[in-house]
């Protein structure tokens, strides 16, 4: 295999990751069982807007709706209202979006039809206080729990709790009517209760798990916080009878956008491995292991023989200390270069599946053998970009960046080294 | 498989790892061919005692010899002499016995055998200051070395051009003798000139090589350093001639070690994964990526149905910030055991074949799935244990270590996760 076969394979392996994930191509096959009554749609997340459009392109009924997504993430969509809102800590539109969801859905029949449109990013989005918090409230907690390193688990437990739409509240405002779920998953496990904290499913959590976790991680957060976790209304459990007819489908998840990819490089000749839809880590760490295991590859045949794909997903973190422009997928493969210290028979892709690595539209980059000798061609110290958290200017001097612009879906990040034989 | 089952056989696995790098075990058939004249042994490192045990106990002539090994690391033996020396930061007894091996083997002939015993830890072991430089002067280096986070390679190159008996002097002090080494590795690659900065191999590297790690690490080792490395005494290159006839033989390594505990998983009907014999990164975050692996073998059967090992080798690294009793081993394993949350399948054992994982002499430790559970009966909390890097009191409090004594050998760590079906 050539340099520039090796390269379009990769590619074609994340563009395949990222089709499988979009929500064009998933939502038209997996439509619900249309109603007597009314349809309405609601939702919340960076996918759910194209999950909009794609619905009500597809849905031969009548139809309502109001969904929220992340600024930028609008599509435009003829019958279903459109609302965009801060992620990752919540704004006021988030808000309004919230409460006038709850009343959209309030007073509908047992003959009515909820459909909701949840991806990644819901939490923030879809952010209505429980009784007696404000919105400053929950920021403050969310702010508390993204510098904390509590887990996405951990933190949607406390979100739920603090919410009047989460964890189930949105359904149980819908009861008598059927409420239909249709999921793009971006978290480890793909629990449908957990990602976008689960406004229209059952929540198995209770106010005193929430209470533990913030303490857990030394978390104070403030007197009317603690009211409510102390004597708050709990979430729907499971088996709450107003929840009886809410049903849940996973049109998409990270397992899902892997197996993609690994299909694309088996028709290539090349053997997939897939180590993980969910690998967490520090981003350089991750990288150095993953260099390892590809060493082990071209030194033993372990624990595949070459030519084959190493691919992961989940979400990496970055440790900031520099001053870079950066997101965890180019901080991953600039570690990743230098691990492999211009091995001749390994190349790497990694991206973020929504299109958008760290802050910039810019989904990730490509590695080749030859990227440090290109760097130092061109007076570029990879290890100091990587000191300084700069992966997006490294690879853009390079000319190895992957860009798609916004994939207007979300399954995490996609990784993949690519082992050639000789 | 029972929990005790599921422990007794990762604690084979590891005993099989150590065993395959036994001295007693891997000299007795390698063993050269006789000389007509005289035999020296000659020798270094942390196993080279063993060694030399094991090679006067299989030789059948004459012999004389002097090795020199870690404080702590000497057995006896009847015909060579065994000096005790420091590491990692060499002191005047290295010198002397470098001093005194360099003596040994100039004016033997062509009918002379010099057999060279070295394994990991010989680079400081065996510390004989170039000509111009004092004791002083490596240790300052070395120091400045070992706290920059060059690689052992790096290192060596260092230290070679800083040496006169590194990097081929030995070999090329005992010509036109005939040299046979006989190495242990603990290096990735297992170059044999790496490993103990090969006193009796050729060099392929070069000083302004070793001026250029010195520059990229920013170590600034002073004007007798420098002037040594501008114009020094070059170290013999492949092709030297008064290389030719030094032969080495590779009589363990850690890819050795790491089949030989494939073998007893697979004897146990469980499917060994070798992902790695180098595996390097911060060791709690090695263990974050190995618990991602392992789910995916969980939920996936993916890269291997359960039952399978994940075992893997080479050295992580602890950056210390806390005040415990710590290694890396059981760095790695206390985050894997947070990582894996309890998950009931999962058990791991970690160790480092030399039988001491930091500064004690603990090999390493045992995670079972209730592992968090017993902490928590305890009153220890895993976190707090993590953060203070004090895993070797974490495992003894739970009576989970894995106790050896010195093994007197060293092919580095041994790691694996052995996950269950179910």
């Amino acid at each position: 295999m050539q340099d520039g076969q090796a390269r379009a394979l990769l590619r074609a392996m994340f563009d395949a990751a990222v089709a499988a994930a979009d929500p064009a191509k998933v939502v038209p096959g997996r439509l619900p069982a249309p109603p007597k009554g009314r349809t309405v749609v609601v939702g919340a997340g960076k996918a759910s807007a194209a999950m909009a459009r794609a619905f009500e392109k597809a849905w031969p009924r009548p139809l309502t709706g109001l969904v929220v997504t992340r600024y930028g993430h609008a599509v435009p969509c003829e019958r279903i209202e459109i609302v965009e809102a801060a992620h990752p800590v919540p704004d006021a539109a988030g808000e309004r979006a919230a409460a006038r969801m709850i009343e959209t859905v309030r007073g509908l029949s047992a003959d009515d039809l909820v459909v909701a449109l949840v991806s990644g990013g819901a939490s923030s989005l879809l952010s209505l206080p429980a009784p007696g918090l404000t919105l400053d409230d929950k920021r403050a907690v969310n702010k508390a729990l993204l510098a904390s390193g509590a887990s996405i688990s951990e933190m949607n437990c406390v979100r739920k709790h603090l919410s009047a739409v989460k964890g189930g509240r949105l359904a149980a405002a819908a009861h008598p009517a059927r409420v239909e779920t249709l999921l793009i998953s971006d978290v480890p496990g793909d629990d449908p209760a957990v990602i976008g904290s689960g406004p229209t499913l059952p929540d198995p959590t209770r106010r005193a798990d929430a209470r533990a976790i913030l303490a857990r991680h030394g978390i104070d957060p403030g007197t009317r916080v603690l009211a409510v976790l102390d004597a708050g209304e709990e979430t729907p459990k499971p088996g709450d009878p107003r929840l009886a007819r809410a049903r849940a489908q996973m049109l998409a998840t990270p397992q899902g956008s892997l197996l993609a990819a690994a299909e694309v490089a088996h028709a290539a000749g090349v053997t997939p491995l897939i180590l993980g839809d969910a690998i967490e880590g520090e981003s350089r760490e991750v990288a150095r292991v993953m260099a390892g295991i590809a060493f082990q590859v071209r030194r033993y045949g372990q624990p595949a023989p070459a030519p084959c794909a190493l691919i992961s997903g989940g979400e990496t973190t970055v440790t900031v200390r520099g001053k870079g422009r950066g997101g965890r997928n180019v901080e991953f493969l600039l570690a990743l270069a230098l691990a492999l210290r211009g091995d001749p028979r390994v190349f790497a892709a990694a991206g973020d599946t929504d299109g958008v690595d760290g802050a910039e539209e810019i989904a990730g980059a490509l590695v080749a053998p030859d990227t440090l000798a290109r760097a130092k061609a061109l007076g570029i110290d990879p290890a100091a970009r990587l000191a300084d958290n700069d992966g997006h200017s490294f690879f853009e001097a390079l000319g190895d960046r992957i860009v798609t612009g916004p994939t207007l879906t979300n399954v995490n990040d996609f990784r993949a080294l690519l082992v050639l034989p000789g």
